[in-house]
Parts: structure tokens; sequence; C-alpha cells
């Protein structure tokens, strides 16, 4: 008698699940039973060629592996067939057709390619697990019987629990006059769109015969701009990305604005509406029709936005958030179909909206806190979406809170003299010589410093239009490290007398940044003392709603800053700390994160488990009422000064070279805090 | 120490169901716990007065309970409110302010009336006891607070969890711009609609403030006539009822001639279902303005149909039923809200389709056993609903089978020469005086035979214009009685030397049942040889079919018969079996059950158990195609002679005394079927 063989082991990268399976077992199968998620679309019959994998070659010591593709059975017709007509890779397999004949190290690709002309705009930078929540379900249906007088589409429904393992599925009414006509037009094979966001499976959509696209929508609806991505649901990739303005815009240029419109207007609401639904519409068209896919085909949309364009979005007044208590009407997620809001998508489409986290704590907050998942880290972690208003989240795993801060449009280049919007010509960096007190400065569109060869050109193509967010910062900081304004951000007058950078403006002072001249696009551009005022106001706002999450967890500092948005992306961390925006750090754990509010709409958009986690999140989140805490006004005050009075900064003294008086002050500064404002000089 | 008291032992009736609870305990709450169905529309604040019961008084030996009023608390403040402004007649309490202090048995009546003036059209003959998919739920909800920034939306819904246990309730993203104004407005109390058919509960209305009635519409599509009942969903009284002819008769008398206008014609199905929904929606403006409620108080509606009208009705294309395999787009229960079909009552209402047995055995089939309930019983029950198809559905609780056949109009006075449909004038019963050949006859709308003293009044009042279905069928078997006609349906053209009743008519006879006259409303009926010929293929046609299903029962006879439908409700069972339309039976176990096809659609609104009770059922139903039998066409052909040859009739010839030749004929007929076709004659 000879000991019984044991199952062939087989694991998969990268989630590192592992079982023993028989052989004779389809990959895919193993797959499913460890709750690995590989696309399949066309149920196992080798046809859709989604459920890609590869074996590693190779003796796995860690895992007691030595795997080979020679344990999968044989490469069968069906995949000879389809890589006949499509696109798989050497070394690719069909996980329903490969069968474990032995143990294996399976790798799950993410890049499945299906048609060789695959349209690719933008490169993923993030990788995001799909589960999504509508997926395709190709069957085989049995044909009418007189003996089973069963309907078409109670026979559609059972084959699909069948081949499909669905329980209960149910089918749109809406599609019930097109089923007979769909089942015979596909000779009793069709491909259905099968949604199961927790509520059990539907079918939303149905193709004759095998259908292997299907589509989603990414949208965050910003106050300036509505920012688009199309991806496959399939493979998750991205297909295309777009943006266009907020059209609402022209009902008010702030939120604020647009709260009052429909305050003074019995149809401005309505209109505003329209308008946002209509330029969704539009994007999403656009996008489709560049990606060269129907619009039939996308199943799926997600949105992220502030509280006020989430409420104008669905249709909602936003009244209520103009004025304390700032009551949302609906904070959780909200899921329809898309027809509901004539979105120009497959009728079936599905739509959900990610939840918001508090009155001013919108469903884009709750995208960035997804996509950056301080919840997942243990790892004190600050993230920070900069836009009009500054939306906050601080803790780990254990404890998470959010909160609002008002720091007005200075950080986008509103209310700043020179000011501009991030575009080519604008200044985004500065460098200003603590002796001469001359600057050097960088535009968006040019890769040359001002006093480098080859500024000329720079000129030439883009110019010097303005100073964008990340220029302003840099200017401030550098202001402060040259000695040119002080602690209070005060311009010192008596340096007119060394520079004529240094001029009077009425009864303060100005630093002339860019001189201006004869070419057509070079602007003089001054930093005013009114400016820096509103620097100071900005930042200051930004960082006591930060300082205040922080009192509730008892931090000093922080372990790492995600600095989320466009203006977060490309300021210097170090300049940031400089003026005080944000807390001490690690400079290297501080990073612009792009856009991450985009990112957690794509998570969610790719993968139902990731609107779960979301809706458990801001469940738990501590939501901080910075307008309802008395210290708010506090920190504030306290955090207009350079750097902040309010806070010591290590690890900022560490990577920057401050002024003598300013380490000193520095150093003063951080010892203040515990022994109370001996040095109230404000 | 004494032994410890046991609880207080809490009977309710007419449930029987029982157990003992603590003393203080809420009878409401006992009731719950038990589940037993109480209305309760304020959550047991003792301000909607549904939850009214009242307590026996006595000792109920077999149950080993006293029961006393006294075992209750005393009347609450709240009851005294109560009863000041509604009705709270003598010995109810409500049974969320009455607590258990004793042995109680409880009695939960089912006419709880609310408003002094309640509409009360025509009085129930069936109970149906209550637990209907949507219904009221009163919820005070907490105002929106800065430091739990939850929704109001999300608040609603917390309440809703909290005050009525109800697990993740949600709510139509349709109300979500509503639910700010609805709270203010209600002062933060509202009545919400919640409804819940196994697919958890949502939200679907709201009302600001404490709303107390809730309406549901029960509707038959006929294809000649949509009938329509507006019920209390809080009382399960019904409040009104009407009928209304179906428009769709402009496009085809018959079902197959509007398939065929289907088929001749692209836009003939959206017009049929423009004009099937228009008259749904009339009738039921009608109801609700006859009956002095809203139409936002209508939140449910149940509909029946035969499979084309149901088809029509959900706009699918009945093409596919007009020929084999006669498949249905879809035989499973069909749910939508009713403004996807644009139905005049609450935009959240909930519309319940009932599931359809085959392409022949409709949603009013279903809703026909649901009422009459075969697959409740022990007895072999057979259930016939006579229309244009004769549904038939055979069995009992352990096994049930279906089938249709095809009858035609006969038995509606359609294709006979002097018949009409039943109205004032018609002919509905008939007697033959064997020796003199003579008739007495009975119209609807006259107490008198028209040999009796005072039918003078009658003809002044009503006249004789017609004769109807069930007149139809006691002249035929009045003819066979008095041997007008022979076994095979032939007029006995010799009686007429002994009659004048007996006219000759071209090759054939007729027999003159009505002389018409010189009154305005008097016509000349005569019952021609074609006419019996009508008849007989009508009555073989359904004979057939119920034979076919008794065959597969291996059954000589059944238990009970239920005959539906109007026709079903006036014909005489002795006439029905002697002329051969039913198999034998004991007489006084053949009922005629009115409208049926109505009562089951109001169960399946009333009662969402009920639901799943049909759906449940016509899954496990055993369908018979008529078409596909070969046995359907010998039965079919031994089923037209009078009694029919297919069959014995021992209970029918204890109950008539059939004359000499008929009881021979029928006595050697009952024992040829098992020595074979000896006897040939046709």
């Amino acid at each position: 008698m000879t000991e019984p063989q044991k199952d062939p082991l087989v694991l998969f990268m990268p989630s590192g699940r592992r079982a023993r399976f028989a052989k004779g077992t389809p990959v895919l199968e193993a797959a499913r039973q460890l709750g690995v998620y590989i696309e399949s679309v066309c149920g196992g019959r080798g046809i859709c060629g989604r459920c890609q994998i590869e074996v590693e070659e190779g003796h796995f010591a860690k895992h007691g592996i030595s795997s080979s593709p020679a344990h999968l059975t044989g490469v069968t017709e069906a995949e000879n067939r389809y890589s006949e007509k499509r696109v798989l890779a050497a070394g690719r397999r069909l996980s329903c057709q490969a069968l474990v004949d032995g143990d294996l190290v399976v790798d799950v690709p993410q890049d499945v390619q299906i048609n060789r002309q695959i349209v690719r705009k933008r490169a993923e930078t993030r990788h995001i697990e799909r589960d999504p929540a509508t997926r395709l379900c190709y069957v085989e249906v049995e044909e009418p019987d007189m003996e089973k007088p069963l309907g078409d589409a109670d026979r559609l429904l059972q084959a699909l629990s069948g081949e499909w393992q669905l329980e209960n599925p149910r089918i749109e009414t809406r599609l019930l006059p097109d089923v007979q006509r769909l089942l015979r037009e596909g000779e009793w094979k069709v491909t259905c769109a099968v949604h199961d966001d927790g509520d059990g499976p539907l079918v939303t959509a149905i193709w004759p015969g095998f259908h292997n696209i299907a589509c989603g929508i990414a949208v965050d609806i910003g106050s300036t701009t509505i920012a688009a991505h199309l991806s496959s649901m399939l493979s998750g990739r991205t297909l295309a990305s777009a943006g266009a303005p907020n059209p609402q815009i022209r009902f008010g240029e702030d939120l604020m604005s647009r709260v009052s419109y429909v305050m003074m207007n019995p149809e401005g609401r309505a209109a505003m509406t329209k308008a946002v639904r209509e330029a969704v519409g539009q994007l999403i068209a656009q996008l489709v029709s560049g990606a060269g896919v129907s619009q039939e085909d996308v199943i799926e949309a997600t949105f992220v936005a502030n509280p006020i364009m989430h409420h104008l979005f669905l249709g909602i007044d936003p009244t209520e958030l103009g004025g304390a208590p700032f009551a949302l009407a609906v904070s959780g997620a909200v899921a329809f179909p898309a027809r509901d809001i004539g979105l120009p998508v497959n009728e079936g489409a599905r739509v959900y909206v990610l939840p918001c986290i508090a009155g001013h704590v919108g469903a884009d907050a709750a995208a960035v806190t997804l996509s950056e998942g301080p919840h997942r880290a243990e790892d004190i972690t600050l993230v920070v979406d900069v836009g009009t208003n500054a939306e906050i989240v601080l803790g780990n795993k254990h404890r998470l809170l959010a909160a609002s801060s008002p720091t007005g449009p200075a950080f986008e280049g509103a209310e700043i003299s020179g000011g501009q919007r991030a575009a080519p010509g604008a200044i985004e960096r500065v460098r200003i010589d603590p002796e001469t007190l001359e600057p050097r400065v960088k535009v968006i569109g040019g890769e040359e410093w001002s006093n480098e060869d080859g500024f000329d050109k720079v000129m030439e193509d883009v110019g010097v239009t303005g100073i964008c967010g990340s220029g302003i910062i840099e200017v401030v900081g550098e202001m402060y490290l040259a000695g040119i304004i002080d602690e209070d951000g005060v311009i010192d007058g008596r340096l007119a007398e060394t520079s004529d950078r240094i001029q009077a403006s009425g009864r303060t002072f100005s630093y002339l940044l860019w001189r201006g001249g004869e070419a057509a696009r070079s602007q003089e551009i001054k930093i005013l003392q009114t400016d820096i005022r509103a620097i100071q106001l900005a930042k200051a706002a930004l960082y006591a709603g930060v300082r205040l999450l922080m009192d509730k967890l008892e931090l000093e500092s922080v372990e790492a800053i995600k600095l989320a948005g466009a203006f977060g992306s490309y300021i210097d961390p170090k300049y940031a700390m400089l003026i005080g925006l944000i807390p001490d750090c690690r400079l290297d754990k501080v990073k612009g994160v792009g856009n991450a509010a985009g990112t957690g709409a794509r998570m969610a958009l790719l993968n139902r488990g990731h609107r779960r986690e979301i809706e458990e999140v801001v469940r738990k989140i501590e939501k901080i009422e910075t307008a309802l805490e008395p210290r708010f006004q506090e920190h504030f005050v306290a955090a207009m000064a350079f750097p902040n009075k309010a806070h010591a900064f290590p690890h900022l003294a560490e990577a920057v070279k401050l002024p003598a008086r300013k380490v000193l002050a520095e150093a003063e500064g951080g010892g203040r805090r515990r022994r109370g404002g001996r040095r109230g000089t404000r």
C-alpha cells in the first residue's frame, strides 16, 4: 500500500490565497472557491478570454511549492481558437480551460488585453482589484416548451441561476418587452449585465449572443471642473479621461453664491441641476465616442462631489447646507438607475454616489479617503484636499477624524493680485537670493529657471502670465526665508533702501517678483501686502482645522501627509510646512497624491467591496465641526504667523536652513506652546 | 416561600396562537411576538387607533383560561383622547395601551372603524388576513445636529429602523429632494409608506406629521371588462368596486383578433397597451374620487389578467402567445413602481402582477386558484373559470394540475341566436313541461316566472330581451329532459306535429322559447339547431379539458367543484352536470364562487404571504397543454353527447329525475367506457 497522494497545492498571486485542489479542477474554479476575482463573461466556455492567468516557474521555498506551467493540462481546442482570433500573450492560459495537474503558483495579470486595438489614453497609476457591481454573464437559454410553460424571461433567469450560481436573480421589468426578441435574435444565447450591489442579482441589460465589452464612468463634480474617467469594467483599464468646466459657474463662482442663487430664484435649483447633468452627459458622450465604444456599453457610473454639488446633481435643494446646522438631505451612499437622471448610457446602467461625511465634508472627501486609505494604515496619516474648502481627514486604522476648513480660494490663485490658475506661463517655482533679494522663477510649460540659458525660449513659448497656487506658497516661503517678511507677515519696508524689488504701495510695501516687459506675455507681477494676508488667512484656516483634529488625537506631529488635488500635487512639501500650511512631519512622508477623489471614484466603480468599505469608514469617522470648536479661533490666530506659532517643526528645521533669527524664533516658538504665550507680540 | 406565580396566558383569536407574557406587556407587543398581525401606524403611541382589540369574558375550559377585560390595565389617557375624537366602540381597547395583567382571550376584530363617515359600497364576502407589502409607519426623527452630521434622510431611516425594527431600511432616491421639506413641515414627525415584499424595507412615500389612511387597488383585466376594487390597506375593507369595458375591444373582439392586430399593425401593441392602461387609470380615478380618498393615498396595486391581456398591459408583444409553443415572455410574478406605467396613484405605489400559469392559463387563473385554494384542500377540487377560454385547475394540497380549454364565447351568450350578456331582461331560468313542451322562464330583474301573476309587471319593467349564459344551459338541459333533443343534440322534428314550439328552420328544426309580442321589449327567442351545436362544442371542449386532468389523476369523479366568474355563479349545477359541462360530483359540493379572480387579486393586495403562496403554487402546478394531448380529441368527441358519453353521473342520477330512456342511456353510457365504444352511434 502506498501513502495516499496529497492533492496539488495552488497559490494565487498577488493575493497569496492558497489551497489544495483535486487534479482536474479548472483554475478558474479554484480561484472562485478561494474568493480570488478572475473575470469571466462566457461562463467557462473559453470564448471571452477574460480569465487569463500565468503560471510561475520555479521552486517557491517559502510556500513549499514547485510550480511549473507543465502542471496544467494541455492547451485546449478552445484556447487555440481564441488565440487565433484575439490576443493571448505567450505564457498566458485561459483559466477556465487549464486544469490543475500539479502544484501551481498562479499569477492573475491585471492587463488582460482582448482586442488588438485598445484605446489607452493614459497610463494607470493605481491597480484597483476588480469586483464590479455589474458584470457580464453569457448564458445559453432553453427554448420554450409547451410542456414546461415557464416564460422566456423566467427561463433566462433559471439559466443565469444555474450557470452563474446567482441566487434568486431578477430582471428589470423594463426589459420584459425585449426579452423574446433578444433571445430569438441571439438564437437562445444572450449576454446579460447582472447588477448586484448587495441587493441581489438583477439583470439590467441584455445583448443577443456573446457580448464582450462593458464600461464604467467615474466622475468627480467639482465646483469649477467636472472630471470623468471611462474604464473597462472587464479589465479595469482606464480607456479615457476628460474634464470640462462646471457650467453652474454662470450661476455663481463659489459654492455659497450658488446656494444664494437657489434661495433667490424659484427655478434656480432646477436650472443648476439641469446644467450639471447636461455637462456630465456631454462629458460622457465625448469620452465614449473618443474611446470608440458605445453608450450602450456603459453599465456603471460612480460620482463624487462636495456636498453642495452632490445635492444639486441629485436634484436636492442645497439651502440647508448654507447655514447651521448644515443639514445634509442625505449623507449615506445613493444608488439609482442612470436613466432616472437622463445620462447618455445604457438604460440599465446604475449610478452609485459615494457617501458624504458631513455638511462640509463631501463625497469627494470620502473618495479621497478611500483612495488614500488612512483607515487602512498604521501610520497616523493626515489627508488634505485643498480647494475653496480644505477637507481634512486625520488618523489611522484605529481612529479617524474629519473636518473642513474655510480656506477660501487663495491657494487656487484667486484673491491674489497676480494670481492665476495653474496653466502654461504661471510661475510655479520661486527662489529669492537672501543677499540681493533678486528672484528666479520657473513657469509651467518651461524647463529652465529664469536665470538659465534657454529661458528666452520659454518666454517665447509660454511667457510669464501670473502666479499659481504652488508658486504663491513658494514666494511667500522664500520671502520669509530672505527676511522680506517677518513672522507676522509684514513686508519690511526698510529693505526698499537696498533693493528696488521692495516698493511702497500706499501705506504698505510690495515685492516685485517679475518686472514684466515688452514681450507680449510678460506681465509685471507684484506680491502685495494684501496677497500675503490672503495666504496667511488661508493657511491659518487650514492649519487650525488640522490642529483641531490633532488636539482630539493628542498629537504633536503626524506620521504621513497626503496632499490631494492639483494644488496638493504641485506644492513643495518643504514650503508648505515652512509657511505653516501643514504640521510637522518627516518630509519624505509628505506626498502629493494627485487626483485622489477621481481614484476613489474609480475604486468604487470597479469594486463594490470598496463601496462597502467607504460606507463603513464614513459611518465610523468622527466628524468635527470646526465652527463649533472654541479652540478653532485660537488655533487660527496662532497659525497666522510664519512659521506659525501654534506648533513646533523639528522635521522642517532639519530640512530647511532657516535664517538665524528665524531658527531662533522657531525654537522659541516651539518651546513657547508649553510655557504659555510669553511672547504675545501680536 | 410561595410557589413562583406563572405569567399570564394570552390567547389570540381567531388565530388560536397563545403564550405566556410577563405582566405589563402591551397586548400589541404580545401579538407581534406571536406573529399575530395587528395593524399599527403610530408605532404604539395610542393615536392611530388601528390596533383595536376586544377581550372575551368567561372561562374557556378547553384552553384553561379565565379571561376578563379586567385582566388588562386600566384605560389610558391616550385611549380617552382617542375615543373623544374618533370611534372606539364599547369594549374595544387599543392594544398598544392595554397591558397584560392576567389571563386573556383576545379577539382581533376585522372591522376596525376609524373615521365616522366610512365609505362602504359593498359588503365583504371574504375575510382576508392582512400582511400588506406596504404599510404606514409613523416616526419621530431627531433634529439635525452639527456634531452628528448624519443626513436628514439617514436619520429618518435610523428612526424607522429603531422604532419599527426594520432591518437596513432604504429610501427611494426620488424622495430625497423632498425629505428636508417634509421633515420640517411635520416638525420632525412624518408617516412613511414602507414597502417590503421580500426585497427589504424601502420608504416609498412620506407624509408630514401623522397620516392614517392608505389604500390599495386590485384589478382584474378581462378581455371584455376591467374590474377594480379599492381597499383600505389598514382595515382590509373594500371601499368601492367598479367595472369598465376593456377599450381594446375596438382592436378586436376576442383575444386572437387582438394578437392579429398586433401582428398586422406596427403600432398596434403600443396602442393597445396605452388603451388598457388609460382605462385602468380612469377606473382608479373614479374609484378614488367615489370613495372620497386621494390618489396619493393609493400605495399598492395588484393586477390579474389572462396571458394576452397580461402581456399587453405590461407593454409586451403577445405575438408569441398566438401560436405554438405559446411562449410567455414572462410567467413569474412581476413587480414595479406604478409610476413606470403612469397610473394615477401615489408616485411611490408599487404594482404586483400575479404570475401566469401557462401560455393559456393566466394570472387570472392564478388568482382564482389563490382565492379558491384547491392547494389548501384535502378534497380533490375542480376549479373552473369559464370565459372564452375555460381555465381549469384540478387537484388538492398534494398535487395540482392546470389546463385551458378553448370553449369559445357560447357560454357568454355570443354565437347563440338569441344570446345576450347577463343583463336585465335576459332569460336566466327555463323549465319545459315534458308533456306539453310549453316553457316557462324567468328573467334577470324579475322575481316571477312567466306563468305566475306579476309577470306583467316584469315585462313592463325589463321585458324579455334575449337569453344569457345560464339560461342557455338550462334551456338545453330542459330540452334534453323533455325529449326535444336526443343524446346527439338533434332536435326531434317529429314533435312539430304535436307542438307549435317545434318549428322547421330549413333542413333542421328549432324550439320557440319565447313568442315575442307587441310589447316593446318582447323579442321572439328561438333555440336553433346551430345554437345547440355551439353549446355542444363549448361544453365538450370544457369537459374534455377537465377529463384530461382527471385522467392524469386517475379520477372518475371529483369531490368539489368551484365555478368562478359571473357565468359560473349563476348556472344551476344540476343543469351544468346534466348537459355535461362538469363531471360528476355531489351536487351540494358544486358552488358558484363569484368573482374569484378579483378575490385573489385582493388577497395578493392585502397580504404578501398570499403572493408567496401563489408564486409557489404556480411553480409546482403541473401544466397540461391540451393541444399536445392525443386523448383531448377523443374526450372532446365523446363529450358532445347529452349527457356526455365519456363519463358516468351517479350523483346526477340521484338528483335529477331523468326520463326513462335517458336514465337507461345514461346507465349504459356509464358502463360503456370500460367496455369500449360498442354503441358508436355517432
